[in-house]
């Protein structure tokens, strides 16, 4: 039986290279009569503007990615799990906290799944939220700065993946483990995996006015890999379904030993059943320590709280609330079409595609026609909640998104292409090559009830020779198409920031009118905030100095700084006094071991420096903002420790 | 005097505003008949590649993109200066010590001038150079993996500005300061800045096999502002020259204090005589305190070295090897065109462009046609210099690029424009709007003697409406024209990493050939390598434990590991067995405080994981490379400090 998947896997990797060498082809084959329409379609004249907004995740950069299309140019990385020597975040004072957790302060995580917040099952373009897979946490981004404003930490995870999915009205925002652990964490032999080990599945409510986040309960489930999950919507609400796999639970060799069940399952979670059921007091407090994370506008300071508890919740105690429908084999993608009808399961090493019927699903529950239980959960029997199957679409089904006109549109790893099939008759349309091996797709709406069906994006994991080379490391790709017809049609390669793992699309309108030009300088409740030029000073606190310094067109008040002595630490805390659209100021003292800082009009920020040495010291502004942005700099002078200097500042006194 | 200044400033700020408020117009203006022209000429259809990389530095994000054109595709940021948690620059074992500093661990600079290295005064697309401004730095990028490989300290140098340009064979890459300091830096008031300040210009020697850096001199100068420099070639080879500003030597309030002048200097330096000079014994070995920082191919990893000596001349000791060119007013760019002849100073405050001859500046000392001096550097009278002016062309000019045509295209940031004159003529030949305030403009080959005159490239400051909005930050800007014909035609807005501060630009076929593919296994020199999966194992050495593991498509050997105890501090040296290009890996671990590592083809990387609590904590790949990616996992068990757990490790053994 192993050999068998070893041998299946070779195959499969065959498939793979064989998909991977097609570059000349491919080279001559795309261009042709259509490649002068293909350049209309995604040209954006300079001026004009992008009809969608496309937040594509940078997976191992841990950052969110906002893309315009049909262009595909990059109009902003947005620092969220990772530090970004950039922007300073999770250097400067402020935005420290945001990257605390259980295990100290982690610079860096692995961002998977954006989603953009639903109200009706509609995009309202309010937040865009997003996982961190390594240590599991769950992202919310606010779309009218463009600004990551809250962290929660997942305790009880690990390997954060199928997360992080809303639901119709972003009542919950999802976050299934993908590994399953010990429950609590303890000291035991990995090879006692079996029977002991659990999979948390972790509803996060999100406050309807202010978007906050706190995880109402967790559902303890069997120790298998959580790997995707989907909402319910529609007749579907009040559900969540997520894939499984590694349902042998095996603890090494994953690749054969994970791959050994023909099924495996999609476990249907009636989230408003157990939402009752805690409401009404039931789940146990179980100890835990997590970080919940929380950036104030109005401060422009985040602050980072330690939790000390989580409801728990075991899945045999809420009967009739969760259940498990066989799919083969090792499903990834769990996706619902926007009727609320349709669960796809692509299982990736099964020839056939999987689509279950939600009402059949009732029907059984409501019959009971059980095929056993696992840990005590009912099994459904396939074939009465089977609405059918694609027949031999590819290779490596992972992903599917839909376009709103009945039509599905599935990525194919191995055999590496997009195939469109209707979602009743599950017949297939169309299928289109993607250079090399894909992995999501998305179309902008495509997890809701409305979709936006003009363009699919296929993310791709490999792209040799379809760019200029960069040395070993070559970027990685989305390739966009246009599905306005029946047939999909090849416009755009363009290549990602980390791994482009997957998106969530949006038309810019819904997001464009509400988008935030600056900070008001009459609300900066900044604790250091130096609203008038009058009140810029340096104040010794033993050691410790606090300059409040402030920046505008073209210099720094003060400019001229005495009195420092080494062995300060000195905080810069900086405030930016313009109150013009685009014009930020930077600020980077030589030698600082923070990171420089990058002020947005009407904002607060602080770095600190210790200075190590004598001397007489420059800073200056780091974001050309005039015609003399050249001469915005200023100086300070640093002391021996016993000098007795006293503290001076100021500007335009020679 | 200072108030007209100010009122000069205010009308120039008006201007700015003035040119950011055409978004209306321009947006309908710039579509029309040839937009599907324009279209078709930035359109590089999938599979096809661009006709040139762009090196664009990313100012205050401290690292350096790498672009196609004309498709204005981003195909990597190499990182550089600042710390980078997707690739783990700055955080693993092996890249920590290139962020090296005389003032400790530095995770951040501002870098601005990408230059690529020539032969013959043409580009040979070995190396590029770039500057790090805040903590002054130079660093060298390989381009055959496109990899940091090099990174020098510059002592006594603050805003390392007026940098990094290359000499026509590569003899030296240069590096001026931008503001002046106490040298060597002592405790001394601010004020006392005039006459007790200096300005070093330090010229790196670049060795022509390895590329190796080293500091061959400093040339200590007065206490002015170096803006940026460029290289004599053909008949000027030999000589190197500097634009100055503040040549009033103020030292507070500079918008208004530093623009008093009418004319500040181009410093011509004719680093052959000092080389000679040197050569020769001459110059004073000084005490000084700079790392020198470099990456080995073969063993994967940097080390880190501080240097403790520079030698120093005093430009009085050299007689006949620097001059001063007066040059109105507040120069900023100083750029040679290709034949060598003329030296362009745009003087940022200054109605016309100043154009000096080469020819006339050799006669004028030969004559010692001196107006004066300063701290006993001969003027050179200005009238015998100058070759002629470009008349009232726009406002605030910066820097200028030629296309090998005779004709030279200078930015014009106040008036937002790009303006092509003829060199010898010196006439206005077109002009064309920038959408707003350019910055540098860029033609592959600019700054040598064989430019590429086909695109050239806009970098600009602001972008308000330009693009779909993103909350207060927006994305910079570059824009890209047609240069082919007589008159300019805008083709593409594209949006940047960080502040696109300046960019080096070379036909693809020059590098393409040369771009390396995969990491040999069997070069790999790396202390902690595991070459061969028998080797792989778990070492302990008191409270440090050293895991050797290797990866492949789809596992880690070992995958299991036990005996770990909280307050190990645990390594992790994984190598990539992969020998097949675009095949990275990633790993991560939960709760590590380091960053993930992504490791390409042959290659060895290490962090480090201090586990905090016992457990069994997962680990996994990071990059998606097989279709059993998300089986390629495995766990460590974590026991209490106490346990006497033995170390074990294993693959597929349950």
């Amino acid at each position: 039986m192993k050999k068998s998947v070893l041998f299946i896997l070779s195959l499969f990797m065959a498939a793979s290279f064989f998909s991977c060498n097609n570059s000349e082809n491919s080279k001559n084959g795309d261009r042709g009569a259509l490649a002068s329409s293909a350049a209309e379609k995604v040209y954006v004249a300079p001026g004009e503007h992008d009809e969608f907004y496309a937040f594509i995740s940078g997976g191992f950069s841990g950052q969110l990615s906002v893309y315009g299309l049909p262009s595909g140019r990059l109009l902003k990385v947005i620092p969220v799990f990772s530090q970004d020597a950039e922007k300073a975040w999770g250097y400067n004072e402020e935005t420290k906290p945001m990257l605390n957790t259980s295990h100290g302060f982690v610079p860096w995580d692995d961002a998977h799944h954006p989603d953009i917040s639903q109200t009706n099952g509609k995009l309202d373009g309010r937040w865009v939220f997003i996982n961190g897979n390594n240590t599991p946490r769950i992202a919310k981004v606010d779309l009218t700065t463009f600004e990551t404003t809250e962290i929660i930490e997942v305790p009880n995870s690990a390997g954060n993946h199928s997360s992080s999915f809303v639901t119709e009205n972003t009542e919950y925002v999802v976050a299934g483990t993908r590994f399953s652990v010990p429950v609590p964490q303890r000291d035991m032999p990995i090879k006692d995996y079996k029977g002991n080990f659990k999979g948390s599945l972790t509803f996060i409510s999100v406050d309807p006015e202010e978007g906050h986040m706190d995880i109402k309960f967790q559902l303890m489930m069997p120790g298998f890999d959580y790997d995707l999950a989907h909402p319910g919507r529609g007749k579907s609400h009040g559900w969540f379904f997520f894939s499984t796999y590694n349902t042998e639970e095996a603890n090494t060799l994953m690749e054969v030993n994970a791959s050994q069940n023909d099924k495996d399952f999609i476990a249907a979670v009636n989230w408003k059943k157990i939402e009752e059921y805690v409401n009404n007091g039931g789940g146990k407090k179980m100890p835990a320590n997590y970080a919940h994370n929380v950036y104030d506008e109005d401060t422009h300071t985040a602050t980072s709280t330690m939790k000390k508890e989580v409801l728990v919740v075991d899945p045999l105690e809420v009967p009739g609330a969760v259940f498990l429908l066989p799919t083969p084999k090792s499903p990834h993608g769990c996706d619902v079409d926007p009727t609320g009808e349709y669960i796809v399961g692509n299982g990736k090493l099964s020839a056939d595609l999987t689509v279950h019927s939600y009402t059949k699903m009732i029907e059984a529950i409501e019959n009971k026609s059980f095929d056993g239980e696992a840990y005590g959960i009912p099994i459904l029997k396939f074939e009465d909640v089977l609405a059918g199957t694609v027949k031999q679409a590819g290779l490596g089904p992972l992903h599917t998104e839909f376009d709103g006109e009945g039509n599905a549109y599935t990525s194919f790893f191995i055999s590496s292409e997009v195939v469109k099939w209707n979602v009743e008759s599950r017949e297939v349309i169309d299928r289109k090559p993607c250079y090399y091996s894909v992995g999501h797709v998305m179309i902008p709406g495509g997890n809701s009830a409305d979709p936006f069906g003009k363009y699919v994006l296929a993310m791709n994991k490999i792209t040799k020779d379809r760019y200029l080379p960069t040395g070993p490391e070559v970027t990685h790709s989305a390739q966009l198409y246009d599905i306005t017809g029946e047939k999909m049609e090849l416009l755009l390669d363009f290549p990602t920031i980390g791994e482009p793992h997957y998106a969530a699309g949006i038309p810019a309108d819904i997001i464009k009118p509400n988008s935030k030009k600056i900070f008001k300088l009459d609300e900066n409740k900044h604790e250091h905030a130096t609203l008038n030029n009058g009140d810029a000073r340096v104040e010794r606190d033993g050691n410790e100095v606090h300059v409040y310094m402030t920046m505008i067109r073209s210099h720094f008040t003060p400019d001229n700084i005495e009195g420092i002595k080494v062995g300060d630490k000195v905080y810069f805390h900086v405030t930016n006094h313009e109150q013009d659209y685009d014009v930020p100021h930077g600020i980077s003292m030589i030698g600082a071991n923070t990171s420089e800082l990058l002020i947005m009009p009407g904002q607060t920020e602080t770095f600190v420096w210790e200075p190590k040495q004598p001397g007489v010291w420059p800073f200056y502004c780091t974001d050309f903002c005039s015609a003399l942005h050249q001469e915005m700099q200023g100086y300070v002078r640093v002391s021996p420790a016993n000098s007795n200097i006293d503290l001076s500042w100021s500007l335009g006194e020679d």
